[in-house]
């Protein structure tokens, strides 16, 4: 049977796992460790990343790879998230892994992106930015195997600028939750990103779209509050919520524990 | 004095230049040639590009590299922008070079993008997505030495489906272009991308930011017509338009001729 990443995250909700460790691996950040002291660049985040996976693959629902730290490492950085990607393949077959890249082209032109992600790094979904409308994206909505994670209310503190912006009486993050899951949704392989820094947000955003999966990074070091995020997040089947750590799990010096109590902490408040 | 990409496309606009070659040398389109036929992959795309610099170097007001293109072929396409930017700033270092990456992501996450972007690919400019809000770009906005182009009204047919939405009696692109102008400024670095192929929007848009630079795809393959776009997006000196053309230019048989033409057209409507 063909990898579907909407089979594998259904699999982890099943079992009661939310838990998304975000590899934002990085380099001036990696604390020392025998292991990738006398490696570099890319080698380095490829090692501490394995060894992330290794301490939290039974507790994990997913892996998100934030593209952005590996390209400031330049083709090395590249190499580092196919390597790290393909281990994860091997290591722990069944966790999916988001790139977190946050794309969106013309047409075309997105082909590119989609063949980057999916085909040369081996991820099982992505993120990707709304601005452009559907009609733009559908080499990213084609991949009924993949899935497309679409940018609606974001983490940081100035996200209202134009998310926040009403019209005919709904917020702009409203309208794109609306056509997200209910016209961009043909091939079932659509969800959102909404920030556990908003927990008002993210309720309305539950109420739009349903039983939609919603990606929620903001949780940790950026300051969203797990009881809050899952009563505004979690879906009628007490699910469908992929809680993004990435600094509060990777950098602490017990990064198995940091991810185990963010487990107990969600299934506590399901 | 510091390279300054603000600079730099000012003195080609003082020279009455306008036409920007857009680089998106996808591997499979390059025409057949002795020079890279027994050339692959980044080796081949770097070298495609080097001859159309070659050809065009004195009719450009500026380079545009799509990402995705380039993204396609993993490190090695990573390699060949690198190697292609170098090139440029050999032949023709009065040119300046647009990353059009249309990135965007939250707060220290881009300073990863802007790594990669200015000092790893070493570009005078980048195209970014506004979704976010200005809070979330300042590792883009606070570079002075760059240009920051915003994406505000896209080319493609689809674009009105957030860009359409109104609020209190305006566009949301109308929004983002006047926050752009009015508030994400502050070091005179931005810039909007407007396509070609929505004069009306294009003219909108002149009114609202008066003399801020306009990245303007959208002529020739995808429909956009040059005196249309001439009268609507030229600025009160009669300049301020990087007009991009990309596949109408770069796999033409005669590359020169088409930059040529594209050139005559747009100072003949000024």
């Amino acid at each position: 049977m063909k990898r579907n990443f909407r089979d594998l995250i259904e699999r982890k909700w099943s079992d009661r796992k939310f838990v998304c460790v975000g590899l934002d691996s990085e380099l001036g950040k990696i604390p020392p460790h025998p292991l990738w002291d006398k490696l570099e660049g890319g080698d380095k985040m490829h090692t501490f990343n394995c060894e992330i996976v290794r301490l939290t693959g039974d507790i994990a629902c997913a892996y998100k790879i934030n593209s952005a730290f590996y390209e400031a490492e330049g083709a090395a950085g590249f190499a580092a998230m196919q390597k790290t990607i393909a281990q994860i393949r091997l290591l722990v077959p069944g966790v999916p892994v988001i790139l977190d890249a946050k794309r969106a082209d013309i047409g075309n032109t997105n082909e590119g992106y989609a063949k980057s992600a999916f085909e040369l790094l081996g991820a099982d979904a992505i993120t990707v930015h709304p601005y452009l409308g559907a009609e733009a994206m559908v080499p990213f909505l084609r991949r009924g195997d993949k899935g497309i994670f679409v940018l609606c209310c974001t983490s940081n503190k100035g996200s209202a600028e134009f998310q926040g912006l009403e019209s005919n009486g709904r917020r702009l993050y409203e309208i794109v939750a609306d056509n997200v899951a209910h016209t961009w949704n043909v091939n079932k392989n659509c969800g959102l990103v909404a920030g556990a820094t908003h927990p008002e947000e993210l309720a309305s955003i539950r109420r739009i779209v349903g039983d939609l999966p919603l990606l929620i990074p903001g949780i940790g070091a950026q300051g969203g509050e797990v009881e809050a995020t899952v009563k505004a997040g979690k879906d009628s089947k007490g699910g469908g919520m992929i809680i993004n750590s990435s600094r509060g799990i990777i950098f602490d010096a017990d990064p198995r524990k940091k991810a185990l109590e963010l487990h107990e902490q969600i299934v506590s408040f399901l």
